[in-house]
């Protein structure tokens, strides 16, 4: 799928967040994604909260793994480990780094590296597993 | 802090989130929160979202902490892992039972095991760690 | 597989640290490991290392989903989270203790919390998921 | 604390895991350690051992904050996660390249990408996070 398939997709699958994400860039094993920040994103002090950032790697990945594999909306996380390491800074979006580490037969592998647009010192870092449904049978 | 202090606490400082929490159970380190499962929750497939997980997890640690240490609003997550193991059962809440594992000086950890409500086996589990801010001089 | 085909296992398949685990308590679905602390698992200042004790939790959640789908010498760790949370007692075993919160057809994960012997608070806790490769063929 | 220095520091206080690690190359805020693979830290089917990839990432880490730091032999990890992705090429070392996230007052923060010499697919990748003591009092 290129960048307007997964685009579609998301519209299509899940249209509460649709507007909070972009994608900015997509290579065979590589992506970038935009969260576009909004008051619901935040916490007190100003604060990306760390659901919003979670939703933001848990969706690059998985956008990334979609390119692959074609629109399999079963993919289901099934494991994440998350490191929050710098207040993002005010008034700016989020931008997602993500690299394929693995593409397996059941499971894929990607990390996520996520930065304040214009900022260097990375906010957060994200690595998802996601488990692969069997090919349903042609139809 | 007690029951009604935390759930005062969470309505002052979380607004967007006051409504999808309650705490229903709370111990010197253990707490169990219920997150009140609305349409906003879900994807594609009547599951709850992974993000909307991570908020129960994230949210139920802190407050375990909070109801040990004060109204530190600016503890803040430093380090997460979860795993997603089943997929919740439809149109029940979700409770998340936590363990307090560390309280240190710099450091809290707590874990965190969620379940449907009325269903034993889990859903998700998930570790938190939070970076505790140096006491404000007394003023 | 019971505790004694376990330990018979560990030693034909583990040679190297066949002595250093013993299995304490096996249920339907939780396990103790004890783990012989010598010479070789320590580090400056008396502690236990990083590695002896990711060791610890890798093999006690092996064992125990050994114990539910037979002698798989195959299965294979594919994701663990650990965190370190207090500097182990000096001069007595660790003990290790797992649940089992899912054993799936591809993929099985436990928990596991350490602690010094003797001692309540604990010194690290883990999660590690396993695949499961797909039954061979029968011979 | 150049190449040489972190070398010998390497050797005085960790005697047993000496040989096992050499310094390839070092940066401000990289590094890449090799693991000389020997009989000890293999599994059945040829397989480097999991608590052995486990210890390359912490002391790749390690040595990457103690560059930073100076010899902080009391720094220690606090939370990791590792996930194992492809089987080790047989019969050749591992490398190890690390990246500096953070380097907070109280918190440092890399990652660690772990590949079989000559091989570009990833074995493993871990995340590590080490508590930086307090400054002794100068003495």
């Amino acid at each position: 799928m290129d960048t307007g398939q997964l685009t579609a997709f998301l519209a299509r699958e899940f249209p509460q967040v649709r507007d909070d994400f972009a994608i900015e860039d997509l290579t065979a094993d590589t992506i970038r994604v935009r969260m576009r920040i909004v008051e619901r994103h935040l916490r007190p002090g100003g604060t990306v909260s760390g659901p919003s950032m979670f939703a933001l790697a848990d969706v690059s990945v998985y956008l990334m793994i979609l390119s692959r594999i074609g629109p399999e909306a079963l993919a289901v996380t099934t494991t994440s480990s998350m490191d929050f390491m710098r207040k993002p800074a005010a008034g700016v979006d989020l931008l997602c780094d993500c690299r394929l580490l693995k593409l397996g037969r059941v499971l894929a592998v990607g990390d996520a590296l996520i930065r304040s647009e214009g900022v260097e010192a990375p906010v957060a870092r994200a690595t998802l597993t996601y488990s692969i449904p069997p090919k349903r049978a042609a139809g």
